[in-house]
């Protein structure tokens, strides 16, 4: 391991994740383990629970001096002015990450900003709450996640294996590495075309109609539904070209469905039901073999 | 209660649901429940289970004129075919129910084909499984599901007071009365554009490419790509009308969103994203009040 339990690690953005972050970090003994955020309660709420050694608001320009690690659990947006505004801070040897859900393009730009005995390696942590807020955070569950890495050609064998650590530290089950852009298209299907159609679900007419009628598939298929606007209107136009090819996708798998109920055509609709009972399957099958 | 622990009652058809009901009504103490089917395996399966205490795949005229109630647990097409074939055995008095997830002009078809002392007072169990068969019955969970009993203006107050104590026998949480045409356009939206969802999005070739990263959401909204595609073909086929509306309605807001991406419009998304919380909250508010 080359984080050690007395590292100086600084989360920025004391959030649902970031609180996660820092509530994992501390589980797994390591001490020094400070918070930076705009919102005082949120430091209040997270030192009172044994989260984080200190947080602050402002002056924590020592904090970022002496910084080992740093973890940007920020909006992409305001991570890059974030990183435009306090980097030059950041020492020589200091490894950062963040958690943002879109990579490509942001990942390059962050890079771009810091000084060159600055390593920022990305990452993704595919966990979520249909919540916000650190005082949400102990309900964020690392364990059966994904942790997605997404080096480029500027980051080093030393910032890969840190994050490689934080995500077997914090519990992640699965740990890959990809590509930005690969992992950008990837994000735009998995889960950016699933809210889209979670919302476009709730949204209609009919889903206030048909209220008290519906079962388990239309729970589970708007449950995530319940999103925190500003973030994801964020990490959908980053992502934009992607989701929108998805999107045209997957209209047209959705417009080809109804053409055979057009046509009336039941052999067709049978064997299209036979592909996805085949590859749901499958699927269950690999997520069963871990 | 009308119905009585001495009632005969025949269930014709013996795969998942007519299983289920049959274990139910053992289960609530009526012992004369008897099981009609093609299948000899599935009968034996079920007399070994205790589900029923005899079944028939031929010679059973004398059970159905001496029935109390029959539970026509058979696919739309099929259920149409057994009536015209066997439904003038059935005596007067005698009321039918059936399991059909689609009802309007199949409900009224049956009526037509059975003796005006005859009963048929067509019901809805919105209860399954991405399973089908005798021997996982067990699976099926009637408690926290919707009953929807779909009289026509052919049915009686005894009729519907049966189809009640029928959801009450088997433990249905809640009990609904809807007429046939709007069953079948809240069908239409709630569970059948759903499961065209599902299986649009499970057989996108980018489902097997990315498999090994989806999330809870990607899982979530594929669950119920597994499906019987004999039923659901059927299904699909039977209520195509509605369904081509919900697809094409589903489709315009897709459209919508898609449009706001292409505009880059971060208020009208996080105002879609508002809307789309602010249902799903309502949504759960419905359901803890029961």
């Amino acid at each position: 391991m080359q984080m050690k339990h007395s590292s100086n690690i600084v989360i920025v953005g004391l959030g649902l994740l970031g609180g996660s972050y820092a509530r994992g970090l501390r589980k797994a003994g390591f001490d020094f383990v400070y918070a930076i955020d705009v919102d005082q309660d949120s430091i209040d709420y997270a030192k009172e629970q044994g989260y984080i050694c200190d947080g602050k608001t402002c002056d924590f320009e020592e904090w970022l001096k002496q910084a080992d690690y740093v973890v940007f659990a920020l909006y992409p947006a305001m991570l890059q002015n974030w990183v435009k505004r306090w980097g030059y801070l950041l020492r020589d040897g200091c490894i950062c990450t963040d958690v943002s859900g879109v990579k490509n393009g942001l990942v390059q730009s962050v890079q771009r900003l810091l000084k060159p005995g600055v390593e920022f390696i990305a990452s993704h942590p595919m966990a979520g709450k249909e919540v916000s807020g650190v005082q949400n955070s102990h309900l964020v569950d690392f364990t059966p996640a994904n942790f997605l890495i997404t080096p480029t050609e500027n980051n080093t064998e030393r910032g890969v294996k840190f994050a490689k650590e934080l995500a077997q530290v914090l519990g992640f089950a699965h740990v890959r590495v990809i590509d930005c852009e690969e992992h950008d298209r990837m994000i735009g299907y998995v889960s950016q075309l699933t809210h889209a159609i979670a919302v476009s679900l709730m949204c209609a007419p009919a889903a206030e109609r048909f209220a008290e009628y519906t079962g388990d598939s239309f729970r589970d298929l708007t449950r995530i539904a319940r999103m925190n606007e500003t973030m994801w209107a964020e990490l959908f136009l980053w992502n934009r070209e992607n989701l929108i090819c998805e999107i045209d996708d997957f209209s047209a798998r959705m417009e080809y469905l109804k053409q055979c109920l057009i046509d009336n055509d039941r052999s067709e609709l049978e064997r299209l039901f036979r592909q996805s009972t085949r590859a749901r399957k499958a699927f269950d099958q690999k997520e069963r073999e871990g």
